[in-house]
């Protein structure tokens, strides 16, 4: 027998209709002779509604409060999925973390997953009942109710996935897929019928944020194929997996990425000799400020530049931390820019094609682009620009790439 | 060093602010150099809001989910009472159902409270820190979560008190203690400084409903004194407890309740045989249908008239089992009468005076109020009469048993 993993989104359990509709979907599933097991988000809005209440308490609440706070979210609507199921006639029980046995650490506010207890899970199934799984949460060693962070549930849903073996992990939300490209930028983006782990994450990274970056990690790790998809129509989205049948890998290029959130950091005239670098990024490392792309200038003799790229939520921090240590390095000045984006293609095609980049490039250029910055990994090339061009590069490497 | 248990009602948290001013209580209470433990209810309005989301998916909601979905009502407020004590600098620990190892049976929406695990508790407080436990709720031996019913917290508030052998367990509400009758039908209503647990147990069960029943009955059992007041001032309040002093015992009525929530149920021409009777309120307790007062008029023959009172609430379904019962037994007819008030007196001094209720009646009759029923205690007399004469009824009893 088939055993599926269903995870629903905010979106999808946003409403008591959306909650029936859900009901309606899995009573479907279950008809077509699967076993079903269900993760769900809290309704949309109500995490939010949690934590405001608890930040205006408190500058910096308690981060255990927090979480048992927030928590609270998850187990109304699995409660009321369960609820709702019930009243269909399909058997169904709510699982919170401490009945799922959904063992984390203790890091409050972004825990991680150490061990899922399935017996629970299978005891249900073995009653012919539905586990209605609260996602985003689960209980330290202590019995403390933790969360994994933003998003968490997608990593709740194919853990519980990985746990039971599952054959595959749904994952429903209010998209109906992966794109090739952003199609509010692009009208002749395309949903993509498969893609590949390795791509998903570096879409994820790039800011497609439709699926939690550890979720996709835990999904390659023990090779549960997601299948992301809306829960507001029937049509399938796409299918996130290992394999890589012929025609895929034809495909070169799989999608183009934008993020608009960078902030780009410029030191001038650093001392040219060791340990200098070490010292900035071990700064901002201390702070928990993450660098994204970084670009060291040819030195000029026993000077040189330096620029990498933050996020806009680190901004003001950063401006204040590269200041202070331009002053101990002896830089002669520190600059910050915010109108960059990062225009990325990604493509597990691209291992074994090459010139992909220096295509990207040219295509750029041909639009006088200017290019200020580039990282590449095995399966992906990022260009920072001026945040003025970011469309025009969209589209156009959408249609250079033929992803239209 | 003394050890206060305070509970906060559902107002008494039912906004920020309000949670702002428990936790200045709470940093109070400590300044004075005592160990506070603190209980709370949901915020006020939700737990309604809650009940309805489930009752709106399913007619009749799983109890199991329903309380899983209702328990994440304290479970927010305790959060928040956390937050606000943490953030005025006192350490303090939210404890839910299953971290407080608040142990019930398994009857979902009326769960009793079988065994309190105090280890937690004393924890923290050896740690410096308040616990601060989600009222209402426990779990159960298999780990589901229960909750103990209407006004549950209460009887959380005083169960904690007991197991922990506390000095006195504070209970806040939104009202500054028990009046010796409704200040809102007699404006000469005073204040009660002391109360007997036997008094408020009468009082509570007749519509003095300031104070879950329950939870009297464990501060009675246990000898937990009570100290019903108000969260929104620093009046003391009312004392339930134990002792009777002296100049107490010279009071002979303590207060006048008036309960309008009371249905007269008339079966008439019942044969005079054994068993009739106990068919009947057999058949009405099968269908969970409480009886209050009961009267059997003298019999005439071989008939008679039996007259009792229901509640309100049960008023459709008693209307439909006494007039199948009545069938049943060969009644010649049921008759039901809402028009009725039940008014009572209440004091532990009636044990030991005699002529109380003669004088109550004397007060009734020298103002043309008709007694349909009464049914008395140890400490009580209750007289049902028809409501519009109910505020009449508690005015002149309030004064000529000289309350004013």
């Amino acid at each position: 027998m088939t055993l599926i993993v269903q995870k629903y989104g905010g979106t999808s359990v946003g409403s008591l209709e959306r909650i029936r509709a859900v009901a309606d979907r899995v009573a479907r599933a279950r008809q077509a002779g699967n076993d079903v097991v269900v993760v769900v988000s809290a309704m949309s809005g109500e995490t939010n509604r949690l934590l405001a209440l608890g930040k205006e308490l408190a500058a910096n609440p308690d981060e255990r409060e927090m979480d048992s706070l927030v928590a609270t979210g998850e187990q109304v609507s699995a409660a009321l999925v369960s609820i709702a199921l019930a009243g269909k006639g399909i058997k169904a029980r709510s699982l919170v973390g401490h009945q799922a046995r959904i063992l984390t650490d203790g890091v409050f506010t972004k825990a991680r997953i150490r061990a899922i207890d399935v017996e629970p899970f299978r005891a249900a199934i073995a009653e012919g009942a539905v586990p209605v799984i609260a996602g985003f949460q689960g209980v330290d060693s202590k019995g403390n109710v933790t969360t994994l962070g933003r998003g968490g549930s997608d990593t709740t849903g194919v853990a519980v996935a990985a746990a039971l073996k599952a054959d595959v992990c749904e994952i429903y939300t209010d998209v109906d897929g992966i794109y090739t490209t952003d199609p509010n930028i692009c009208k002749e983006a395309k949903k993509l019928q498969r893609i590949t782990f390795e791509e998903m994450l570096e879409l994820a990274s790039l800011g497609a944020k439709v699926l939690q970056l550890r979720s996709v990690e835990i999904a390659m790790k023990y090779g549960i194929p997601i299948h992301l998809r809306s829960s507001f129509n029937e049509t399938a989205g796409t299918m996130v997996g290992a394999e890589v049948d012929a025609s895929f890998e034809a495909v070169v290029v799989t999608g183009v990425a934008i993020d608009k959130n960078e902030v780009k950091v410029t030191m001038r005239d650093l001392p040219n000799r060791p340990g200098v670098v070490a010292t900035i990024f071990g700064g901002l490392a201390e702070r928990n400020i993450s660098v994204d792309m970084i670009i060291q200038t040819e030195s000029r003799g026993e000077r040189a530049d330096l620029t990498f790229t933050v996020t806009q939520t680190d901004q003001a921090r950063s401006r204040e931390v590269t200041q202070m240590l331009g002053r101990d390095v002896g830089a002669s000045g520190v600059e910050l820019h915010d109108n960059v984006a990062k225009v990325s293609i990604v493509g597990a095609g691209m291992r074994s094609h090459a010139g992909v980049a220096a295509k990207m490039f040219k295509l750029l250029a041909d639009q006088k682009i200017n290019i200020q910055c580039i990282t590449t990994s095995e399966i992906r090339v990022s260009c920072l620009i001026d945040k003025s061009q970011s469309d025009l590069a969209v589209t156009t490497l959408h249609q250079g790439f033929g992803l239209g």
